[in-house]
């Protein structure tokens, strides 16, 4: 239901960003209403992150109006936000291509256009690349000014800290544009939202010292009357500087960020006349101009294909479970039986499936907000209390805590469950989202368990396990999206640890698969088997303690062993090619391969397309398999040297 | 020459904290002269953290004296202030095994004592755990009270600031003790810094509203004159909240943390009358109360065995020079050849040697802070502006940048050069500062440059490399410590990417070393060829692009193939590994091992005394070299499969 293309007349004579510098102030008001409509067209035919990029509308035309992009490097943080600015700067004829296969990524990525400086999809990097570039530009570089516009969730977030903190000191000019809309992925939470809803609910603090001559002046009436959104009052805070005058900056807003009337001179006054940090908190709300976002209790913060008319998405139709559903339902029945049980969750209570947990046992589901660091220490300490917490983070995002990992649970053996959803690759949000890395960097962590599901059975089994396992750290990881349809048991069965299983047994190849791509693997024994090949296929569960009896035996009674993996080379393969060395497994012949990600990063498109474009197929694993069983040699042990 | 006992009364009659809350305030304010002579007399004879201990003598006492310790859980943040907190903890008979073999660690430890209830080594962790005990008191775990002692540089990174934008929003009874010496191992930087300078410059600030009730009253006359040290005005401040403040927390100081008529009273009343977190802001003087200390710049914040009566330090004869001088002094010559390099370091400039190049080219180094997020971000924009930025942390610490690494550098390829010093075992700080998986962490990334160095010569020739190579990220790592004394180039040279280099032919055996475990390979190489083996050692020095060809050499030339590295599995081992397996090299039988760190964490020791508990001694090589040799078999092809 491709539904009819907005009227954009304006729009459509804009080739690139410059063109806006040449159209009067009141025409890029208008310019940014077609935007809006395109924006939600096209993304009602691709789906997306709507929300956000609704958003910044007028604050994307009004930055492109002002500064020089690309000259001037504009750095959108996490890049949810990016559509209109795609649109704008000669990505338009592509943007409903969107997170598709070949298609346009959703985040703003170098390789696509010099108007993406910087590329991103984390969240919270905008002001350190900025600052980098102001750094260029004081050098020499050829490059103008840096803007970091970044999201009041986002700043919240301690590299954010860290990167004012230091951007402050150098005190060189750079614009920092906080995008406030309350509201991230989830609610926002924490002490610094608070502070942020009480800056703009008294009176406007409109200032920049330095820009100070005329500048008030020239303010348009709606300016002096702030934001809109007044709740709570200011204390303490009328002639005090804000906190982030504490740190360095100058300081303007709040503004109305959909109002180009205080947008543009606001912007053209910092650009004329800054000389160190500054910056300017802009209100905004999120969804806005489309009803059906705004009013959505997650103002369409990531949305599937829907029908502009009537804003109904197209979601699946259900089915199959989710795998971060099977893991919020599983945890809540273990939370249910041991009042010990605790979650943390960094600002993705919905995404980890840790609201269900949250519904039933609201005080013991922390959400620290975007804080991987904090959070993997923080549930550390509560194991040291003697609490069971379970700590639910998207295998990328735990990269984020990796230090706080080793240094705070792994070297002091502290029971923290880590709960890693998205693992593997994960369809459209590509390549900055993909879980390629964790059972590497997991595995090599002393006293560490590793485990991985194959199915949503075994993920509800790995909770068990994890709750029941008091002795270190643990934990398990399964892919985004739906299960594999199988029966799901009443109560998760505590896994031995350290053990593997085998589903089928032959004689020739092995394949030993750890976690979700054991349906890729079964079909691949299938394949094998039509063609006269007798297949053992056993699930390691286990990457750590490995599973060596199993191991050995695949090893000894095969002639090809195939290991298989949704994760980069480093992690599981490595594992058991590390055993069968000190093993002397290798020794009189073993024909050795590892099915896992190649070496490099995989761009966007569904994860069967995506898996197939790494070589992992069912077809693949065959393969593999077939080409190494015919080169097995003969073992005849020789007469040992010496 | 051990100087002589201190004379220590009080300090004789106290067998734990439980004896300080007997003892009248008279007597602890004695107590804690008589601590500081024992850690003086203690640490003249290990060596260690001496400045940051003398700094907290009279807070040490002040909490024990207070709280219920271990019931209560005191955190020091970093650990390296807790020499006074060991000797009052029943640790005082090994006090002079500090950072020794089999001694105690140079940090808070848990398997150490039940009071420390939380081990530290890396900065900044403190709140975070300490939060995590509140929640444990109050879901009802056997713990009492938390305590957080944290300094003004560790407060000022991102982890830090997570925590209490945490603790702020969840309003539980929390204590942190901000530990203000204006100086952790540099002197700090960062607006933070400036603003917590302003913040003791004026008038107190002392309150605590909640704790408001006759508090101020009991207060005794010298807190009302506030910390000593009076720079900047305040402006702005009076009246208003402190950052602390806004952030959620009760704010009380600044006081003089060497007073105890300060330091009892507030926490008596910070303890009797807080309902949600605190903030207790303590001045104090690193060094505090030895001479030689205080006058010295860096405040003895590490030192050697030491003469108590002159201070004189036992240093090394100096001899061979560091690695770390190696790279501080190659990069500086870089960097007069090529005005685009420049350097960043978190906190380091000393430790990292980049203070060398700092001296001559003060605007191309930045010393971000404790900051390791945004050091690798700011690193990525300055290289997408076109400069050559080499950003030099610690391998340990590079973990807790590691997705910045992921995200910001790999997924864009940008060319940011990361000298990775203290590579390996470091010594007596012990597991927790150990580099033991960067080269897995870093391998498995797609279109990085993974380098070690295997003498201070190879380190020139990498920093040359890395200085050459605007291709793509790459890394270089080098252990603590000197290098091995062989002649250092007078320029460095740029490396072929990818290929490493044969130092040795023979036909039975081969060693593939990778870093600087090459001197005991050679070793390794004599032994055995006293033996009657005929060896062939080569140096990859490339982890990453791998030299396959090299590799598969190796391989089909000898009966086995012995790699070596100073990191934990799934490091090079694992890279060499997957390669043979690709090449089908296993499939007619290769006695393959891998000699790298054990599946444990391993406590301090001297390096060498570390590696050889690690099984990694020469001897160890040569006996696993020996044992595959002998399991050898020989191969004879197979009649294909089908």
């Amino acid at each position: 239901m491709p539904s009819e293309k907005p009227h954009t007349p304006l729009l459509d004579r804009v080739a690139g960003p410059s063109d806006l510098r040449q159209m009067p102030d009141r025409d890029l008001a208008r310019l940014a209403q077609e935007l809006r409509s395109e924006v939600i067209s096209a993304v009602s035919e691709t789906g997306g992150h709507l929300g956000s990029s609704l958003g910044v509308v007028e604050l994307t035309v009004a930055i492109h109006a002002v500064f020089s992009t690309p000259m001037d490097k504009l750095i959108w943080d996490v890049g949810h936000q990016c559509y209109p600015h795609k649109i704008l700067t000669g990505r338009r004829d592509r943007i409903r291509t969107l997170r598709q296969k070949d298609g346009l990524s959703g985040f703003t990525k170098r390789s696509e256009s010099p108007y993406d400086p910087f590329g991103a999809a984390h969240s919270s990097t905008s002001i350190s690349a900025a600052l980098g570039f102001a750094v260029g530009r004081d050098m020499g570089q050829a490059t103008g000014d840096a803007i970091a516009v970044i999201g009041d969730g986002s700043i919240s977030a301690g590299m954010a800290y860290e990167a004012m903190n230091n951007a402050g000191h150098e005190g060189r000019r750079l614009f920092v544009i906080l995008n406030d809309n309350e509201m991230s992925i989830a609610p926002p939470v924490g002490a610094m939202s608070s502070y942020l809803s009480r800056l703009y609910a008294n009176e406007p603090l409109a200032r920049m010292a330095s820009l100070a001559e005329g500048f008030e002046a020239a303010m348009p009436a709606p300016m002096r009357e702030g934001a809109k959104r007044a709740r709570q009052l200011v204390t303490g805070l009328t002639g005090s500087g804000t906190l982030f005058e504490e740190l360095g900056f100058e300081y303007v807003g709040p503004i109305d960020g959909h109002d180009m009337s205080q947008l543009l001179p606001v912007l053209r006054a910092a650009r004329t006349r800054a000389t160190g940090p500054v910056l300017i908190h802009c209100c905004t709300v999120k969804g806005k101009g489309y009803a059906p976002a705004e009013t959505s209790a997650d103002k369409y913060h990531g949305v599937a294909k829907f029908d502009v008319a009537t804003g109904a998405q197209n979601k699946s139709s259900g089915g199959t479970p989710s795998y971060t559903s099977i893991f919020g339902q599983s945890l809540t029945e273990e939370a249910a039986r041991d009042p010990d049980i605790v979650a943390v969750t960094a600002a993705m209570p919905s995404g980890t499936g840790l609201d269900v947990m949250a519904a039933r046992f609201p005080a013991r589901v922390f959400d620290v907000g975007i804080a991987e660091q904090h959070a993997v220490t923080f549930a550390a300490g509560m194991a040291a209390s003697g609490l069971k917490p379970f700590c639910a983070i998207y295998s990328t995002f735990l990269q984020r805590g990796y230090d706080q990992v080793v240094h705070d649970v792994a070297l002091q053996g502290l029971p923290v469950r880590f709960a890693i959803d998205r693992a593997g690759l994960v369809g459209a949000d590509g390549a900055t989202h993909a879980g390629a890395f964790d059972i590497g960097y997991l595995s090599s962590l002393p006293g560490f368990t590793v485990m991985a599901a194959a199915d949503e059975a075994e993920l509800k089994h790995m909770v068990a396990t994890a709750a029941a396992h008091d002795a270190g750290p643990i934990a398990f990881r399964y892919p985004r999206g739906s299960g594999m349809g199988v029966a799901i048991p009443e109560r998760g069965q505590v896994l031995k640890i350290g053990k593997g299983r085998v589903l089928r047994e032959g004689t020739d190849v092995a394949i030993l698969s750890y976690g979700a791509h054991l349906a890729e693997c079964i079909e691949a024994v299938d394949l094998l088997e039509r063609e006269g090949l007798s297949v053992t296929l056993a699930d390691a569960r286990f990457a750590k303690p490995l599973d060596i009896e199993l191991v050995m035996q695949l090893a000894e009674k095969h002639r090809a062993l195939i290991t298989v993996e949704q994760g980069a080379e480093g992690g599981f393969g490595s594992i058991v090619m590390h055993a069968l060395a000190r093993e002397g497994a290798f020794d009189r012949g073993l024909a050795m391969r590892n099915v896992c990600l190649p070496d490099r990063f995989i761009d966007q498109a569904s994860p069967a397309d995506m898996y197939a474009d790494a070589g992992m197929t069912a077809a693949d694993i065959a393969a593999t398999a077939r080409a190494a069983s015919e080169r097995t040699a003969r073992v005849v042990p020789l007469s040992l040297a010496k």
